[in-house]
């Protein structure tokens, strides 16, 4: 949404609103970390970020690509920076499809800062010279598309001290197609306010974001000033001067100053403020907690559905997710990122099963080797995956090959379950309760418009040793109520499902037709199937080739089946657990007698030769349907002391 | 569905059904008398119904009528009777065609009786010689599209005594494609059992549907058994003739006979009865319920949708549609005939306005003037219109312009409120109550598959007088829960709703989707306002020209508002009733003083003028907006007395 229309409604509203402003990190490192905390900052409720322009030009390239994660991946609202500075046209074509691709509608067109070795700025061969040149080039090229956005200047310059000529310089902007203006930091709010009052007399009157740069430390605190050449108020300097040396009293203080400032703009009528982060997330954080413009633990941000929406090209109108890859948000966008509509074309009848490829970026499993090892230590034992598996459950252990995050809150009322389950050899992989019909604002399970209602069926993702497998859907299949899909490596399903999508997650809305955002299909399941076994291979192959860790998780991962289950009945119902009452995976102690590993030892020459280190296994499985087959046979013959 | 494949279905559940045969009737009404029975033997379950082919031709466009009506209005499973009888290929052809385009799948395929006049029966030029001919050649026209049925003559037909000659010939056609039988009518159930078996030494395996004829009258009795030479057991005779003259006593007592035949054929394992009903309901009813075959009074059919799905050609698949229509199910099929999808291309952003046009069948008030004068009184004043809808709602009334049936078990709840409401003058046309989840088994508002939920957010559709619609308009919008559409004659719409369908039905089953098959939308409630006024238009034109019936009904006509009310908090409400708090038209009883009409007078030359015997309105309203807006200043004023 262009960010002028997101004003003009916030005014409307009479609501005071905020945005964050990143710039890229010079480390792929640097990079994650800032993801994640971009990803955290969103539940803060920035109405848009800004993505800064690659210092010189020389990481451009990744401001392209934050742009387009954060549109894609992380919902964000995104205005991309652009300068002319050492920039030939084709760049800046390029920067420009890039934005257009990524599903950004917003750009800020600047003019740049000078490159460090010369004195002073000059136009590159092909660029352009001034800023409103870029911003008439955008309007040419992309006519009403992008929001053009251009600087403000309340104290001057880099190159300039001439605030009225500047204010020309920014009329100019504003004709050329400018629709909204960001100015530069400053401390001294009466400056700024009578800047505006002069802005506004040039009859110029498009919105204008204040730039707002909190105080972490006394040192960044006056480089700052400097470098931007603004004024520090007095009463600024005798406030922090005597404190300057506890960075945590300048932070605090600090934070008071900033939110008198930004109070005394709300008063002027203000009320958007454009926060210079820093790529940090606490002095900004703090100053909006004085301000009290952060959400309610209680009654957290309304989210537009269940899941994150993406705000990619083409994908804003995408409501429909299958439930699998709920943990792995980063993995289903790059995987679906060449589709072409959401969600039809994909959830129809017609649906192809090409879900991209593995080889998309960011798919495979994160951190390196010894980071997993570090994570998730070296199991030699079904007890040790299960002892991995209790202490993610139990909120101890921040993410699994499979969950990128830690155990979310909705899994609260499931935990002590989970936890139960995992202890007995049964691992789960996803899960969520019933929910029928909670108010759209419940803090944990709302989402969507307010004077709604949403609803969930129970359901369980669980990864099954061969030994139960056939028990397991013997006794789902007595229950009319409960579907499931259950699969191995090798592709061999088995469902009691009806064809097409089975919706787990809905929600019933004032005037709307009911919205149903997450499904359970066979398509996407066996695509997250595949998915899901080359994540555990991938986590044993963190281990050496012929290591018992390596053995063990690629033992489960060859031989266990994967199945999701739901329970239909959201009204009623005891829930999926009760189906496991009386199960424990038996031997779950022994430590690979069978191969002659142990832990620390390694396999001779005859495993090697099996290519995978591993000995053949002794028996190879019936198919999934013999199995159950057998089991009923067995059940219809003799009694089991099963509690059903 | 193809009829072999419902057996195929019953069979293996182990089921007994049944089906109706039904022939063209010779008058219109007769027509429409039957529509009404087909409508009301639906109920009953049948399986499917047969249509035979029109006497020697003469009535076959008759056969294609009703076979399309009863597939698409009805929804009932059809076969259609064909004969070579007096029929080219091209007339074949025809009908094979219309069959193909009602949506019918099955096709009956007979020689047919010799026309009377001639004494053998002679093959027509270019038409076919043997029923086994047109079985051949359906096949090779359309493939395995149609299910074809052949005749099976256990006790000889017409114009040949030899049984096992017939079963050849039965063999026959059964190797040319014929896919079940359907024999003749009988009273020996030991002759019949004996030919079945003869018939499955043949070799001849598919299915064998007996035709079973009640017993009406003793006289209908002997003459049907003596025009098909078919054997009256003794013990029959016996039973029968002592009470030959007590019509009421022969049904009773041929009920039992009947039924005790059908019994020792379910017995035999013959689970199908295919009952000629010669068009009347109650013979072959008793006989079903003497059965137990009848559904129960408690837990009725479930019905796969809330409305009867229509079985027209591309029509299956039909999911969705307006609620405005609920009480013309006939008029909705007529005017949405020629859309190719449902519910896609119509439903979704790019649905096109075009409702059929009026003009296609079935779509304006029905009966003669006189019928609906007799029905509907002579109103002269609005609490004589009043009068009209409370006797309506009370159940005393089978019909009214909008409505084509008696008022339904589903209103119960809502009775007393509309009486209430229509009593005061706001006339209610269309309502259903908010249910909250109900068992998808529920006998009143249940739906679709057992093991499901079924809900409705509450509606109300009313006609309102202008002297209340802005002040009911403002009081809808104080409630952020309630969503309205309102319009006039003139189209003069007023919304608070989102674009787009609001669901007002929905299911969740196991293993689906979210089914939402009835919705309130703008589009389709312009199409249904101008059916709305021109069917009171038409109910005004019952009357003479420049009667007070006329004047009164077209003033309502021409200025009230048709509103229709969704209450979208489905789970704690109550309901749209408290909305009308306090109203009451005024001067209900008043009789047109202003015209100087009274009850039988006629206008003076003056109106005449006016081209439809009526003065023009002192006053033309202001838009509906302005009506609101005036409104609501006016209560932010003054102090108004109303219970909220």
């Amino acid at each position: 949404m262009h960010i002028s229309k997101m004003l003009a409604q916030s005014k409307e509203e009479g609501k005071a609103t905020f945005s964050f402003e990143f710039f890229p990190p010079k480390t792929a490192q640097g990079v994650q970390n800032l993801y994640d905390r971009m990803d955290r900052m969103h539940g803060l409720g920035p109405k848009f970020i800004d993505v800064t322009w690659g210092a010189g030009g020389s990481l451009s390239h990744l401001t392209c690509e934050m742009v387009k994660v954060a549109q894609s991946v992380y919902g964000l609202e995104t205005c991309m920076h652009l300068t002319c500075t050492d920039m030939e046209r084709s760049k800046i074509d390029d920067a420009l499809k890039t934005a257009y691709d990524a599903g950004c509608t917003n750009i800020l067109a600047l003019r740049g800062d000078p490159p460090r070795e010369s004195e002073k700025w000059q136009q590159v061969q092909g660029g352009f010279k001034y800023a409103k040149d870029l911003v008439k080039y955008i309007r040419e090229q992309y006519g009403d598309h992008f929001d053009v956005g251009v600087a403000g200047y309340s104290e001057g310059c880099d190159d300039n001290d001439d605030v009225d000529e500047l204010i020309d310089h920014l009329k100019e902007k504003v004709d050329a197609g400018g629709t909204f203006i960001v100015t530069q930091m400053f401390y001294d709010t009466d400056i700024f306010i009578d800047w505006v009052h002069k802005v506004r007399a040039k009859g110029i009157d498009v919105p204008i974001i204040p730039g707002i740069m909190p105080i972490s430390t006394h040192a960044a605190f006056l480089r700052r000033a400097k470098w931007s050449k603004i004024k520090i108020p007095g009463s600024w300097t005798r406030a922090l001067e005597p404190i300057k040396n506890d960075d945590s009293e300048v932070r605090e203080v600090g934070k008071g100053l900033v939110a008198d400032m930004c109070r005394k703009l709300m008063d002027a009528g203000i009320l958007h403020l454009h926060f210079y982060t820093m790529n940090l997330a606490q002095s900004s954080r703090m100053v909006l907690e004085e301000l009290d413009l952060l959400p309610d633990v209680e009654s957290p941000l309304q989210k537009p559905l269940p899941w994150r929406p993406s705000l990619g090209l083409k994908r804003r109108e995408e409501n429909v997710r299958p439930i699998f890859w709920r943990n792995r948000n980063r993995s289903y966008i790059a995987r679906t990122q060449d589709w072409d509509e959401f969600p039809n074309g994909r959830w129809g009848d017609a649906r192809s099963p090409a879900f991209g490829e593995f080889d998309a970026y960011g798919i495979g499993l994160k951190g390196s080797n010894e980071q997993n090892i570090k994570l998730w230590g070296k199991p030699t034992s079904v007890k040790d995956i299960s002892n991995i598996f209790v202490k993610y459950m139990s909120g101890d252990l921040e993410s699994l090959p499979w969950s990128e995050s830690a155990i979310s809150k909705e899994a609260d009322t499931l935990q002590q379950n989970l936890i139960d389950l995992n202890r007995r050899g049964f691992f789960t992989i996803n899960s969520q309760p019933a929910v029928n019909g909670a108010k759209s604002t419940h803090p944990v399970y709302g989402w969507g418009p307010a004077h709604g209602y949403v609803y969930q069926k129970a359901y369980l993702e669980i990864l099954v040793s061969p030994e139960y497998i056939a028990e397991l859907i013997t006794r789902i299949e007595r229950d009319p109520e409960i579907t499931y899909y259950a699969v191995n490596k090798d592709g061999d399903l088995k469902t009691n499902s009806p064809e097409g999508p089975n919706a787990v997650t809905w929600g019933v809305f004032p005037g709307k037709e009911i919205v149903q955002p997450t499904i359970v299909e066979a398509v996407s399941f066996l695509a997250w199937k595949d998915e899901f076994y080359r994540l555990g291979q991938q986590w044993a192959n963190c281990h050496p080739s012929v290591s018992p860790s390596r053995y063990v998780i690629e033992d489960v991962m060859d031989t266990w089946y994967l199945i999701n289950i739901v329970h239909n009945n959201f009204q009623e119902n005891n829930g999926i657990f009760p189906l496991f009452d009386g199960l424990e995976v038996a031997e779950m102690e022994k430590e690979l007698h069978s191969t002659g590993l142990s832990n620390g030892e390694t396999t001779n020459g005859d495993s090697e030769a099996n290519g995978n280190g591993r000995p053949t296994p002794t028996t190879r499985k019936s198919t999934l349907n013999d199995l159950v087959e057998a089991a009923k046979s067995a059940a219809s013959t003799v009694t089991n002391g099963i509690t059903a």
